[in-house]
């Protein structure tokens, strides 16, 4: 299957009369409200679609009470959006019906297409087509449909929506996978936090992911987006979505699954779409400010408390806490989550002590479970906390204490009572209670979490965001340097790759390309001290095994020598290599040896990638990616992500190293890689040294794999 | 505070009167059931204490219904069981009248001890004092006290037992702090998981955590044991107390919170334990089998499948899903728990297809929701997995279909079915449903998650249990070597410290010692090739800040030259040190480099610790522990649990490197630190380095810090 390409998408608010049509209508219709195409009608019946519903079905007059219409063609008007419950064999005719009649928007509830092989495919192929020429939005096919809650549209057969409908609220999914869309919406429900959108986009013939997304974020009753995917289909689509999110400060909460090796290969078997590198999605993610959760309670987490629409933009924890171990671990749960959990300043201490005399008060605040015999100390802890200790989120384990009855409305009251001066903050807290307790908490604004170091995530999930959205302006990418050459479609050899990267802002040490043995004498002399010899060919690729490099070498007689000694060892190991000469480069100072790369993901196009040198680093992996371009700041996060990192601030004596340097470097690879996208396979910088702070960053060798033919 | 020593502990079968008492008191009862003195009272009334029960009080002829005693010696016999609830400055004399009355244990509740300064400090220790002489075990003080649901004693004022009273059940719970404890037995009974026994040990005076996990081992009711720690008071006493847990094959799950910086501070200033270095526990946890937690709803997910008692010991998993997104996400759940997830076989895989010609057959099996029309497809799927793929333990993910009254009756019928011939194998579900739905699963053997991963990651926990259980014998720690020498109480020189640990077994390069520039020329013709110089004197620890060290020399006159240097280097820089002369060693082979350590941990004593050589690691923090003395085998697994293990493999061309030597060489290493104890502070051997496969290990260096004075 050809992937759609972001030119010939139509925009996403064509995704109106999908999501929020005003008339519908049902093909396929069944009077058994507890068959697929019964389903939807019974449930938009109960729910209250507000706009006219036509039953398509040619065998009988009425459709669970509502006049049933003999075809598309016979139907009163175009409706805005048509529900297709059909056999796979007719859905294309019946599209291109739908389409005929004017209708904007299809839900195919369908299976039977790619994920059945190359026939499916082709259907589903077929689907598109009359989708992009009939102006037809269509969801699916195999997919569990939509519904909104907001006008009662409920264009899906899950048994989710069985029990009661979905009620409005802040939350949207949008995921490729019904089965799982459902699971969460449930859970969610279950938790109270309701979601007034569900998209899901089954096989993708011409709805995707990205467009789900891009809706939601116009969607003004959305405030929190939660995101599932197993693979993209249109990288650059899902990035501007990403990117409108971002600007318009709405959460997104993004379960990508096919992490592993084994999750990835049960991904490519299960789904059409390219697997392209899982780690790209981490580089993706953190540009946009996207969280990424692994787990189903993650996602519900993070989802519950972004609903309350609170993002404070500091990172200052504050715990509250009746046992001093639990105390401890939320704070063990606070460093996790990269929170700070700065100690209360000392005259609020002493204050606290006075009142709380059998208190630790340090932060964690122990208030120990006296507080209870007296709950103003309560409220006075926190209005301390609030305003001497100035932290943004404050976490309380209250665990059963809490729970209690006759507790939960005079707690509530002191609490809020406490918060009124600081609406910007955010409070929440562990404890465990019956249900209807538990909703009194959370209905008073008070998210409840019964494990502690799942509150203190869920809080730094909303600080997380509230940091992101909170970020000044940052420096665009740089520029195009005035006249950088293009990337040729041929190999190039080491030095004229250097030459290249050099103009496009890359820095190399000195180095010269020597035709004879009296040009590599002259420029070891030009360059100085000692120096480096290695074969000029862009037949030879690695240099080293075929004896292609000679390292710290000095004077003329020496430089002479290995060059002779150089060509010797190349001609036998590689003799039909043609050679360009002999590059004299300078020896590199000391420092820090990082790695950087552009690789071209199949999904989202030139990606950078950067990592520190070594054998280890190989091992664990630790890489971080970025999509080009990005600017110095980006870059800067990019690099303090390595697990690494804390090598360039100099350890075992070795001084400071210069990360400004290569932050800027980065910024200035991404730039390359984007503008000559389309003719980079890959990069390899490998080494770049990271020299003291202050005296720049060079690259010691440069690799450049050109898209070819 | 002293810490109690492991000598003078008495029998942890002593915790019988304290746990399973046949008579009890109450002193400072009260009659109101909602005060602290009151609680247990209401609580044991209602629970039915199997045996007599007497309120203490000289101000009433009788509390709740009770007749009153007036005080300890007005009893008319002694009671195994004293709940104290009086204020804390008469807690020693009650105590006092306690034991001289015969009382065996007593639990204390009392607050304003050792958590209240030095004053309290010395209160507690007169409390232990007492509890020692008097033959009485004590709990607390501040402490929430212990109930024992199978007799009915509920000694203890916590709100967690106020809606119900604690049914018998198969987990125990010990922790340290009284709300953590009743917070985890609320949330487990929330689950339908009945905890039999709660022990909460408060300050500590005299019954330690290590009692309360080393009684619940011997204890029969007992199948599962959650423990709770902040800090360990007696090492050895826990040690031995997980050992035996280990040897009846009883899962000890165990939070020990403090990992962090902020929360190790936070620990530090909470109770009076000793910190010692977190990550020994993990390897003290590794050793013995325990499943360490860091986070509650861990806790739970791993004590509700424990405690149904099956323990499969192997790591194939199988994965059933109605959503191949799902299954995805299951699998990428699993590689992180370190599970495998094995393809079907082939002919399963056909057969699977021709029953399922929708589904995705290779594993994770995607049924589809199309096998709900027709449960029995679920059930010869589910006895293919067993059968033929011959999963240890299967995951299914059913979400809200299964949550279906209709189906969950017919659903189990046809699960137990096909399980009926693979009683040792696990199923676990992931839905959701009602709670009555959930419980109706759960009451016929099919753990609920309804998050999918943390189904996954309940099922690792028991495959890890599992495999502990099912370890054949291990090889014992090697024996002590004959006349191998003692460290001395004072500072060492290299070459002191390498022959000292060569008679331990450890291997060092050749070297020998030289006084004279004669001797060096004539130990480096004896030892052949390149050599290396280096300064002997026990008065310089870091030798290459002197000088003192000269690589790769190589002929008579080389040496000469270099002995001479060296000295006159060493001269200068450190004028005072009284050199023994020069050590002349080989040059190591290649090879990869490692470091091997012995520290004195404050808790558990020696401990043996390996990482990898180089700054990464150092920056990585990639190292494990272990307390000495072990085995090959546990080293072998020590060496595995390396982050960056795979060095040892080979990476870029490197050979295999010979981690069986490594792993010898830790045994010994372990064994020389158990048997020095107490006359080691620490050991370095930097480097280590690990020959390629069949060569063996060499250490390079030597440093041994020996307790002084």
């Amino acid at each position: 299957m050809s992937a759609p390409s972001s030119q010939d998408r139509p925009d996403v608010d064509t995704l109106r009369a999908l999501v929020s049509p005003r008339s519908i209508a049902v093909i396929g219709a069944s009077d058994d409200p507890t068959r697929i195409g019964g389903r939807p009608l019974g449930y938009m019946l109960r729910s209250g679609f507000q706009g006219p519903i036509w039953p398509v079905n040619p065998k009988r007059e009425t459709i669970q009470g509502l006049p049933a219409f003999a075809s598309v063609d016979a139907l009163p008007a175009a409706p805005d959006a048509v529900i297709v419950a059909v056999p796979a064999a007719v859905v294309p005719e019946t599209l291109e019906a739908c389409a005929a009649k004017g209708a904007k928007a299809a839900v195919v509830f369908s299976s039977g297409f790619a994920e059945m092989g190359d026939e499916g495919r082709q259907a589903q192929d077929r689907i598109r087509a009359i989708a992009r020429a009939g102006g037809i939005r269509v969801l699916g096919p195999n997919c569990l449909g939509v519904f909104n809650a907001h006008n009662g549209w409920i264009a899906t057969f899950s048994s989710s929506v069985e029990r009661e409908p979905p009620a409005p609220g802040p939350v949207a999914v949008a995921s490729q996978s019904g089965a799982y869309g459902s699971h969460a919406f449930a859970l969610l429900r279950a938790r109270g936090v309701d979601t007034g959108i569900m998209i899901t986009t089954g096989n993708e013939a011409d709805v995707d992911l990205a467009d789900a997304i891009g809706y939601l974020v116009r969607d003004e009753a959305t405030r929190v987006i939660v995101a599932y995917a197993e693979g993209i289909r249109d990288g650059d689509a899902l990035r501007a979505a990403l990117a409108e999110a971002a600007a318009a400060c709405k959460p997104v909460i993004f379960m990508k699954v096919g992490r592993s090796q084994v999750g990835a290969a049960a991904a490519a078997s299960h789904t059409a779409a390219l697997a392209g590198s899982d780690r790209v999605y981490d580089g993706l993610f953190a540009q946009y400010g996207v969280m990424r959760v692994d787990s189903t309670d993650q996602l519900l987490d993070a989802a519950q408390i972004a609903s309350r629409g609170l993002f404070p933009d500091g990172d200052r924890l504050g715990l509250v806490t009746i046992s001093g171990g639990v105390g401890v671990q939320m704070a063990d749960a606070a460093e996790d989550c990269g929170l700070s959990v700065p100690e209360m300043p000392a005259d609020a201490q002493r204050e606290l002590k006075e009142l709380l005399p059998f208190a630790a008060v340090r932060n964690p605040v122990d208030v120990t479970a006296q507080a209870f015999n007296d709950l103003t100390l309560i409220g006075k802890n926190l209005t301390l906390m609030l305003e001497k200790g100035g932290y943004d989120v404050v976490v309380a384990f209250f665990t059963v204490v809490a729970g209690a009855k006759a507790i939960a409305g005079p707690l509530i009251e002191i609490l809020t009572e406490a918060r009124a001066s600081y609406p910007d903050r955010a409070m929440i807290l562990s404890l465990v209670a019956t249900p209807e307790i538990v909703r009194q908490y959370e209905d008073a604004g008070y998210p409840v979490y019964e494990d502690p170091t799942r509150a203190v995530a869920a809080a730094a999930s909303v600080m997380r965001f509230g940091r992101f959205f909170a970020r000044p302006a940052e420096p665009a990418p740089p520029a195009v340097p005035a006249g950088a050459p293009a990337v040729p479609a041929v190999m190039l050899a080491e030095h004229e790759a250097t030459d290249l990267l050099e103009a496009w802002g890359v820095p190399f040490v000195a180095r010269r390309l020597a035709k004879t043995a009296d040009e590599a004498a002259a420029a070891a002399a030009a360059i100085g001290g000692r120096v480096v010899l290695k074969i000029a060919s862009a037949d030879i690729q690695h240099k080293t095994e075929v004896g292609g490099v000679i390292v710290g070498v000095e004077g003329n007689d020496a430089v002479r020598a290995a060059h002779a000694r150089l060509l010797d060892r190349v001609g036998s190991a590689a003799p039909a290599a043609r050679l360009d000469g002999v590059i004299v480069a300078a020896m590199a100072p000391d420092g820090v040896e990082a790695v950087v790369g552009v690789q071209r993901d199949p999904t989202f196009g030139p990606v950078v990638m950067v990592g520190l040198g070594g054998v280890l680093v190989e091992v664990l992996e630790d890489v971080a990616f970025r999509l080009a371009p990005f600017g110095v700041a980006e870059a800067r996060r990019m690099i303090a992500s390595l697990k690494g990192a804390k090598v360039f601030e100099g350890v075992r004596g070795a001084p400071p190293a210069d990360v400004e340097a290569l932050a800027g470097l980065l910024a200035r690879v991404s730039v390359f890689a984007a503008a000559e996208a389309g003719r980079i396979e890959s990069v390899d910088l490998n080494p770049v040294r990271v020299l003291p702070k202050g005296q720049g960053v060079v690259a010691l060798d440069a690799l450049i794999v050109p898209v070819t033919g």
